[in-house]
């Protein structure tokens, strides 16, 4: 990019807020665990909307692509613009205002850059909660979330980002905003072109803003860690307890043990929670809108029947907000604890519940087949039929030896997924790393379809540009 | 249209499921309260996707428009073809499979014809329920409700239709066919091409069949009517009912005393639960996934404490099943009681929650200030800010007169509904009725994005012509 061009997107929002130094724009151009590394011409920080329009105005008039930023926490690469130093990226961070609370509505209405534990926060200090819950939740920032449609463990009972949504504000390529901060929950006037910027991930349009649903705050939580034979227990034990607590039943996580040993042997202050090792486990969580005695006796019945009946082998109960809390640390730190075992190859992936155990045999099988010694570390959202299948290298191993399996190893999860019915990008989205599998997954018909709405939309291409299409 | 043209298109189906004789075609065409009326060239009943893809082909070939058509129960002229007479309806009534149910999933697959009783039916026969309730719910089918994104009576603690499908089966105008029937809580592979079809009021293609979402079937239901002393109170009495409920709270609906005087003066074996009138009333449901006990404890509760603080005036809580359905034939039978007494200006309108009583006291003024002896019947689902504000004529005049004002009368209403971000359809769409309006409450930003989808989607302008856009 010229400096001319440079220096008139920097007049935007003036010089403090925009990076062109390469240390200070080192951390946006490389994702976190370092699997893209991108250039670019600026990072820019705009503080309004109005900022935001006027970028895009600019960028469209030079044919500039934008890469929209947020806590650039992303796991598949949509926030990394490419290596020809063209892009500006466009980091949300400064559009933090949470604009409005109504706590009769149940809304909250606020700008694309604030971080969801904020506003989680926010709506806990009017007594309501806002369920998306995600490990990377203290950094991530709600724009990317909506962008990339985030799913996490909450979204068992309140559904994924896109569920908890009713009104976005929108910057279009051309730099028009779409005011659409709908708060109602009942609008029939038009196409609904909210969920087409949801999960976009910023190739339509950069989100601004967004109106998001408020729940009534759970008046007490009981969470329990419990040793399952197999994963068919995990389902006949998801069955019963989705039977017995309908809604109440807010999570349903399944772990193998590699991924619990892993934690225990790297992330400082865990401990077993069984006397014993056992080859599954099952973290399930019972909310309760009455109080904290009622969600435990309805966790225990659950526990006590599950053992009854041969579904549970060992389990405990939290016995505080701090075991629960420590429980979940489990749980959440199984993505950190794989890094130091050296290579992992990647899955994010759902199928019907039901396939939850059929996936995970034919799947350990086939990956097995390709590296007889890998260590597969299974986790994720049972209960959403989502699991993130991931796969370490065997000890011992080269690194770079294992990662050059990935191809193979993914191919033949991807297979096995597809032959279910599943998704092979259950909430992480697709970004960089999956762009290539859209056309094996995807009717013909639907990428037509999503081809004539990102040329309506942005004829001339700068937004995102490489991701997603 | 000319013969041979037409007979193309019957062959399709064949003879028997073409209708093309006057007496066949008119129920078709005509709303069923006689609001709209058009012609065809042809009512064609397609029995598989197969048979509609020859009919969009065909049509697409020849220009020729399509209607489709469900129960013919919409309110806002949807499914009603122009005077032209070239249009063919497309009936779905012979799609009306039931594909599959998947009780782990908690999902149903079935075909747009169904009628949405018979899909409840099914859901309740596997213990499980489909929420989505609406009045015409005996001969209305899911891919009108689809198609025209349906709320009704379930959407406070469930959504509207949107909130309840997971995918789709649409044959697009060319006759291609997207499968996209999706069973998966989370896929991120693309951009929400679902979300588009629902509610475009078959603008941009056909569902030929959905994919919906099952919920765990309550145990126990308790309803109460009880009387409240303004609408102030009803909001008083809704926020606390949520608060103590949460979730469990699974209708609130608001009516004044005239569409229940109505009711009772017209339709047979109904009768006043209170012994006195009052202004208003609200009718309320608590649902237990525990049991009818737990149910009717929690609304006891509710009530008790509504006269407590003054917010409930008198009340009765259904002692039976056949007490329940008797209070909720009150409320659904507000809309048919008032045919017999003449002309009614009809609104659909939505509002945030906490706006309706002030909505109700500027509406009432601006309405008799233009019709001093109009008889106001507002009623609807307050606790998702959705009302039918509805305007019966005075009494003693002629119904011609009256409906001469409607224009007048409207404008009045949407100016408030306008000022206050509320929806102008808040569940009954678009249509022929209120296409016109959408310029007024819709930015240009979004009317031209929706004519940029509409373009990109169907090009030649076949589907539905005259609806929405």
């Amino acid at each position: 990019m010229n400096e001319a061009l440079r220096d008139r997107f920097i007049a935007i929002v003036g010089e403090k807020n925009a990076l062109v130094a390469e240390a200070d724009v080192a951390p946006h151009l490389r994702e976190w665990r370092g699997y893209w590394i991108g250039r670019t011409a600026a990072v820019l920080k705009p503080a309004s909307t109005a900022e935001v329009s006027a970028i895009l105005s600019l960028a469209s008039e030079t044919g500039t692509p934008i890469v929209p930023q947020g806590g650039n926490t992303g796991l598949v690469g949509g926030q990394i613009p490419d290596d020809t130093g063209r892009a500006i990226v466009l980091s949300t961070s400064r559009l933090d205002r949470i604009r409005d609370i109504d706590t009769d509505g149940n809304t909250l209405t606020v700008e694309a850059g604030a971080v969801l534990q904020t506003i989680q926060q926010a709506a806990d200090e009017q007594d309501r909660l806002f369920p998306l819950s995600l490990g990377a939740q203290g950094s991530c920032q709600i724009g990317g979330n909506l962008s990339s449609n985030a799913g996490g463990t909450g979204a068992l009972a309140y559904g994924v980002a896109r569920d908890l949504c009713l009104g976005l504000e929108v910057v279009l390529p051309t730099g028009e905003v779409l005011d659409d901060l709908n708060r109602l929950k009942k609008n029939n006037t038009g196409y609904d072109l909210r969920d087409l910027f949801i999960g976009a991930e910023g190739t339509l349009g950069v989100i601004t803003a967004a109106v998001l649903k408020l729940f009534p705050k759970p008046r007490g939580r009981a969470a329990a860690f419990v040793a399952v034979p197999s994963p068919e227990a995990a389902l006949a034990l998801f069955r019963a307890a989705r039977a017995a607590a309908g809604p109440s039943l807010t999570a349903f996580e399944l772990m193998a043990r590699m991924g619990i040993a892993f934690t225990l042997r790297h992330v400082a202050g865990t401990r077993d929670p069984l006397a014993a090792p056992h080859d599954w486990y099952v973290l399930m969580e019972i909310s309760s809108g009455r109080s904290e005695e009622d969600a435990r006796v309805q966790l225990d019945a659950l526990v006590e029947a599950g053992f009854e009946q041969g579904l549970v082998l060992d389990g405990t109960i939290a016995e505080s907000e701090a075991q629960r809390l420590a429980l979940w640390h489990l749980r959440e730190s199984m993505s950190e604890s794989q890094i130091p075992e050296g290579g992992s190859i990647k899955h994010d992936i759902s199928v019907p519940v039901s396939s939850i155990p059929g996936f995970l045999e034919k799947a350990d099988r086939a990956v097995l087949d390709i590296v007889p010694a890998a260590r597969l570390c299974p986790f994720g959202h049972m209960g959403d039929g989502n699991l993130h299948y991931n796969v370490s290298q065997p000890e011992g191993w080269d690194r770079q030896r294992f990662l050059a399996m990935t191809g193979e190893v993914t191919a033949a999860v991807h297979a096995i997924v597809t032959e279910m019915d599943g998704s092979i990008s259950a909430e992480h989205g697709v970004g960089q790393m999956k762009r290539d599998k859209l056309a094996e997954v995807k009717s013909s018909v639907a990428l037509d379809l999503m081809r004539r709405i990102k040329t309506a939309f942005d004829p001339a291409g700068i937004m995102n540009p490489g991701k997603m299409l």
